[in-house]
Formats: C-alpha cells, structure tokens, sequence
C-alpha cells in the first residue's frame, strides 16, 4: 500500500420509522428514500427501524443497480429492523442480539418483542479490513422515571464488548445507529470509552444541518412535540462513530443532517433525521506518536465511568431480585388461595363462589410464575454484565495505579484503537 | 520469541452434573473434583453442569491457592452452568447466549431454561494470545426422534461464528466442553469445518482412557444405561478442540479419559467423563507450507457440510413458520369461541355452562398467544442463522468454483487456522 494512499467513504444512517399499519405514510417515505439513495450512491447505507421484511425486499430491488449488496438482520419477534445496503461486496455478517431488551409484559412499548440486535458486517476496501457495526437500543419513554435505564446501559455495554472482541483485526471500525441515547448518557460515554470509538459530530470541521447535531427535532412532523418540550433543539441519539486500528487514520471531512423536512415534498424520511457523513482512511505516518487519548486523565475517566455503570447495573440486579422475591410471594399466595377453593369446592359450602374464583387464582399464579421467570432470567443477564464490568474496573484500576508504562499489557485490545486524526 | 520456543498447556474438562436436589452424591462430587483438581493442578479447568453459584463458590474456595482466576458465566434462568478455573490470570472475558435453545413449554427437558451460552476467556501466556471458549449445547433425548436438532445446529453455527469472529487476533484457539454431538453429527462436522479446529482425540498419539475415547460410558453408575443401550462402547460428545493461528504449531501429546469409576472411591466424578488433555505450542518453522486442509477436496467437503446445514435449517424455518400458522388459528378460533360465549352469558340461555367454558377459552387464547410469539422468534432466529449460513455457503462455491488462487482473498479469516501440527 503506497504511503499516499487514502480511501474516502459515503455512509448515511437513518432510523427511517417504517412501522406497518402505525407509521404515517410510510410506502411513500419508503419509495423517497430509495429514490435519495440511489441519486446519492454512498458506499453503505445502513438502517434501523424497517420494521417489515416487504419494505426491506422493496428497497433491495430498487437499489440493486446501485448497492448490490444488501443484508437483513433477523431476529426476535418483529425485528431487529436492520439492515444495510452496500456498493462494495459483504465479505462476512453475523448478528449479536441482547441479552436484556425490556420486559414482554409492556405490550404496549414493544421493544422486548423487536429482539434488538447489534449486525456486524466485514468489508474489505482497497486492502483495508473494516468492521461495521449497526444497531438500535432500546426506547427511552420517560426521561424522567426511565425504567430502561439499566438495561440501556447493559445493551451499550454488549455492544461495547462486541465490538472490543470481534474487531480486534480490523483495521478500521464504524458503528452507526440509533442509541436511543443522548451523548452525556452513561451508556454512550461508556460504549465510547471502552471502544475508542469517536463521534462524527464532534469530530468534524464541515458539519452542515440541525441545530447541535440533533437527530430528533421539533420541526419534524411526525415526531411527538410533547415528548421534545424539555429540548429546544431537539435531541441527538442517533451516531456515526468510527475509529482506525494498527497505523491507520481516520477522519470525518464532512458531516450533513436532514433538518426536519424534505425540501421537495415537504414531509421528512422519517421521524428521526438522516445522518450522512464523508470518512477519510489514510496511512498513519511512522512518525506518528500516539494520541493523547490514553494518558492519566482518560485513565480515570475509564474507572470513574465504569465505577457509575457498575453501580447502575448493581441497582438493577438487586431490582430485578426485588421483583424476584415479590413474584414469589404471590406464586405462594396464588398456591394458598387454589388450595382453599379447592377445599370449599370440595366441602359444597360456597362452591360456586369457589368455581368462580378459581379462573383468576389459576391466573394469578401463572401471571406470576412467568414474572418470576422473567425477572430472575433479568438478574441472572445482569450480573453477567456486571461480572465482565466489575473484570475490566479492576483492570482498569491496576493500570491507573501502576502507570503508564504497564498499560499496553493490560489493554492489549483497548489500546490500539488510538488512530484517529486530531482535526 | 526465540524459535525454541514452546508452551505445554494441561486442559482439564467436564460436564460435572451439578443439578441440585436431583444429582446424586452432588456435594461428595463436588468435593472430589476440587480435591482431584488441585491435586494435578491443570493450566485451566473448564466444566459445565454446575447450575448452582454456590458449587461454583464452593469450589472457587477451595480451588482459590492452585486456580487464583475463576469465573462463573451467569445467564438463563438457571445457567449457564459454565464455569472456568485458571492458574493464569484472565485477561478478559466475554460471553453469547445462543438465541435458540429448545421450547419453555418444554419444561421436563429444561434447556430452554439454562440460559445455554458460550463463555470466551482470553489469556496472555508468554506473549501468547490464547482464546479459550468453553460452551454446552442444547441436550439430546431422542436420537431417532430429535425435536431439538434443527436448535442444535443452529447452536453449533452460532458457536463457529461467534469464534470465527472474536479469534481472528488469537494466537491459539481452545474449545471445551459438551457438544452433545457424536463426532460424525452435522453439527460437529460443521463446528469443526467451519473454524478450522482440530480434535484432540483424532489428533494426539498417546490417548488413555475409554474406548474410543466415549464421555458417556455404560461403565459409569450415574448413567441411564437405557438410552446407552444402541451404543455398546458408550458416546462421545465432550471434546478438546484447538488450533494454533499465525505462525504457531499445537499438537495434542497426551489425552487421558476417567473410565466411569473413580479408583480411589468407586463412583465416578459425574454421568459424564472428564478430559485431560496435554498440548504443546511451538513456533512455526519458516519453511512450514500450509497443511493440506484446504485443497479442493477440503473446500468441496465445506460446500457439502455448509449445504446440508442450510437444509437442516431450512426444514426448521418451515417447520417453526408451521407452527405459528397453526397458533394463529388457534387465536383464530379461541376469539371465536370466546364471542360465542359472550353472546350466550349475554342471551341468558346458558350463562353457567357459558360461564364455566369462559376459563379454558381464555386459557387456550393465551397459550396459542405464547406459542405463536415463541414459533415467530424461532423462525426469525433460523432465518438469521440460515442467511449468513448461505452467504458463506455461496462464498465457498465461488472459492471452489476460482480455484486455489483465489482463496486467501474469500476466506481471509478462516484459512489461517492451519498452524496444527500433523501427527
């Protein structure tokens, strides 16, 4: 590979809210969005949110001439709703689901049954290996009182070591997705953290589109106005991260954002906005010395981030426990009160009082049973991830004690995701 | 490195059979194996079965002076059961929950329960990267029978791709545990296929042990010598897999088996039989040319192994797709009914028989609903697995199709396994 060699890549990521029967104007919004991708020609579009394979069978038939290459992740019971088309040949893809994604008995929001997932493609590019990642994490409904949280930060922490051990070969990562998370959260700090991985957004020098990057906004009129109140500006939960790995660079050049509304039909793509960013690969010269980004400070904020997302994920073990033991209870109380019916029904007091109440205690007993079920599977995935956590904290300490120079052995992996060009 | 380099690594393995309340003479065992364990003082002790944390804290204790690394996989709602000591320290670990694994309806069999998973543990010794996986796939009850083959396949597709993608920096590879394959199973030949690894019983010269290296054997008293009965010599379906990546040879010099009784006590350790199994990296000598496994009748066997995994796959879809048209009836009909019913308690011709049959209507309802949503998931995962499956399949036709020369650019992940040495 000669010194002077460069490799520009067109990606655009979008959430593109294609719910049948739910989503507004969704064939529409379909048909637009293959006639803007294939008038644009990026070099991998990567999507979140098609909900039906039809929509997806559709798109691959429209962008065939232009993206020959085209994948569906599935999974779960509707989903995972991603799927990526690409101009350049799919060497490989594999899919990782989560292990935590909500709760089936909240119908209502949906995401237990989407079996939110993280697909990994491998590209090899002008002798490059590069890993690309597309995910989607679960639904925050109520900043406020967010009963997601921890398995928000789980998911984010899966992600993390997902990527930590299935990129170790590869020269440069991108992982585009819709977080669900804004970029202060803890999930993103900590995926950022543990990966490497830098925000486009904050990278680049050319950005063009919504105000502070956002990929939720106001403007937008599919998105509830309610739910953005607290936030003026919209809010930023979609990304493009990228890093390069064994002497290579990597920047953003230019980062552009849809803004609420097509200019030409006037209703937007999706409720989300469309991120589409130019990244620019170049050989690292020898000379280069290693960022900063490993120094004493970034070694504490590691710790310090860990030690938060342990903790969360701590509360959420002994909540998933508390509700454990509730179940529990009711299971002995559901098994009491069949007994005691059974008893009535048998003696002829009051039995049709009995045969009446049976019906709801057989009820309770198996809402219940799969309560508990649910919630000790819950505790047992959370400790899990705390247990990897809690493995990667003491590490991480270790290093912080023993300074710089024992780093490399201790983060072997982590380490060498440090190529990217200061802009 | 110098070139005299070489590493003896002594691998023990067993499935322990740690059911609590239900394993006979559990807590003796339990003892034993420790005993036995820090006795031969093993490089790394991996096992399976042990369902209850606290065995496995139990014998982190007493293992804690000869194994100061320990850890436990903790997923499902009981498992995982995986469980790994090390004299050496663990650099980092991670873990995949297959997302198939039997039927919660199925609750005499369990598996779906356990949470069965494949723990990935990485360690540096001398300057050596060392990935051992250690897994327990979905059990077998019927031979001539198998409901759960199409999950096992899957399973074992799952478990290649998952090494497939995380070992591509390691220097050596190592698979423990219990398969529940006999080794001329399609999910062994693909597993072994596919990553390139080598089988420690087909390989070493010197084995000890059980005829035909069986971990299940009649011998053993803890056994159900029914399901045995077709197999006079017992089965195999424990294994010691490895390879050696990138310039380094591994050989297995040694293999031991117990043979279904403990000397010293007279009952065996568990149902099944341990492994202990001593293998030795060395460099790569320079002159090394690659090793014949992948020549044209090599790629050709993939093709066929990859192509009757994707029937088996196939018949799998169609059978789960199966599955949930007939639920959706079911729902169809229950909804039926239970209008049917209303109108009656409504009309007040009936009321009480309406009343009575109003329980199993609902009943039925919500037991269709579950299982709809279980056969729709387990669709979506076989699609999944099926689809990368065909990609690899149709990238392997490519390869045989080009010939030789082309290969390294179609299988630039998988060829470098060939560092084993030949016996």
């Amino acid at each position: 590979m000669k010194p002077t060699f460069s490799l520009r890549l067109r990606i655009f990521n979008l959430n593109c809210w294609a719910i049948p029967y739910l989503s507004k104007h969704r064939s529409d919004r379909m048909k637009r969005l293959g006639d803007f991708l294939n008038m644009e020609s990026f070099d991998l579009a990567l999507l979140e949110e098609v909900w039906s394979e039809q929509d997806f069978q559709y798109l691959r038939q429209k962008l065939l001439p232009t993206y020959p290459a085209a994948h569906y992740f599935s999974s779960g019971v509707i989903g995972s709703g991603l799927c990526v088309f690409s101009k350049h040949p799919i060497q490989e893809f594999t899919q990782h689901v989560y292990t935590l994604n909500g709760y089936p008995y909240m119908i209502h929001h949906g995401d237990w049954f989407c079996g939110k997932a993280v697909g990994l493609l491998v590209l090899h590019l002008s002798g490059l290996v590069l890993n690309v990642y597309v995910t989607h994490l679960h639904a925050e409904y109520n900043r406020q009182k967010d009963i997601y949280l921890t398995h928000r930060v789980a998911q984010a922490w899966e992600l993390a070591q997902f990527i930590h051990h299935t990129s170790k070969k590869a020269d440069v990562v991108l992982l585009c997705g819709d977080l669900n998370l804004h970029p202060k959260d803890l999930g993103c700090r900590l995926l950022k953290e543990w990966t490497g991985l830098h925000d486009a957004y904050l990278e680049t020098q050319d950005f063009k589109g919504s105000e502070e990057g956002c990929t939720m906004l106001p403007e937008n009129c599919y998105v509830n106005q309610r739910e953005l109140e607290p936030f003026p500006f919209g809010i930023r939960i979609d990304y493009v991260l990228y890093k390069a790995v064994s002497g290579f660079y990597i920047s953003c050049k230019t980062l552009r954002t849809t803004t609420g509304c097509d200019p030409h039909s006037g209703t937007p793509l999706s409720d989300h906005e469309a991120l589409m960013a130019t990244l620019c690969v170049r050989h690292s010269p020898p000379q280069h010395t290693p960022s900063p980004t490993h120094g004493p400070a970034e070694r504490s904020r590691l710790v310090s981030i860990l030690e938060e997302a342990w903790i969360e994920l701590d509360l959420g073990v002994a909540q998933a426990r508390w509700w454990t033991t509730f179940a529990g209870y009711v299971i002995g109380l559901g098994l009491l009160l069949l007994a005691l019916l059974c008893a009535l029904a048998a003696g002829g007091g009051v039995r049709e009082v009995a045969i009446l109440l049976w019906t709801p205690s057989v009820g309770l007993l198996l809402g219940a049973g799969a309560v508990y079920v649910f919630h000790v599977q819950e505790a047992k995935g959370l400790s899990g991830a705390r247990a990897e956590l809690q493995h990667v904290l003491g590490r991480a300490r270790e290093a912080q004690d023993l300074g710089p120079e024992s780093q490399p052995a201790l983060f072997l992996g982590q380490q060498e995701g440090d190529g990217t060009e200061e802009q």
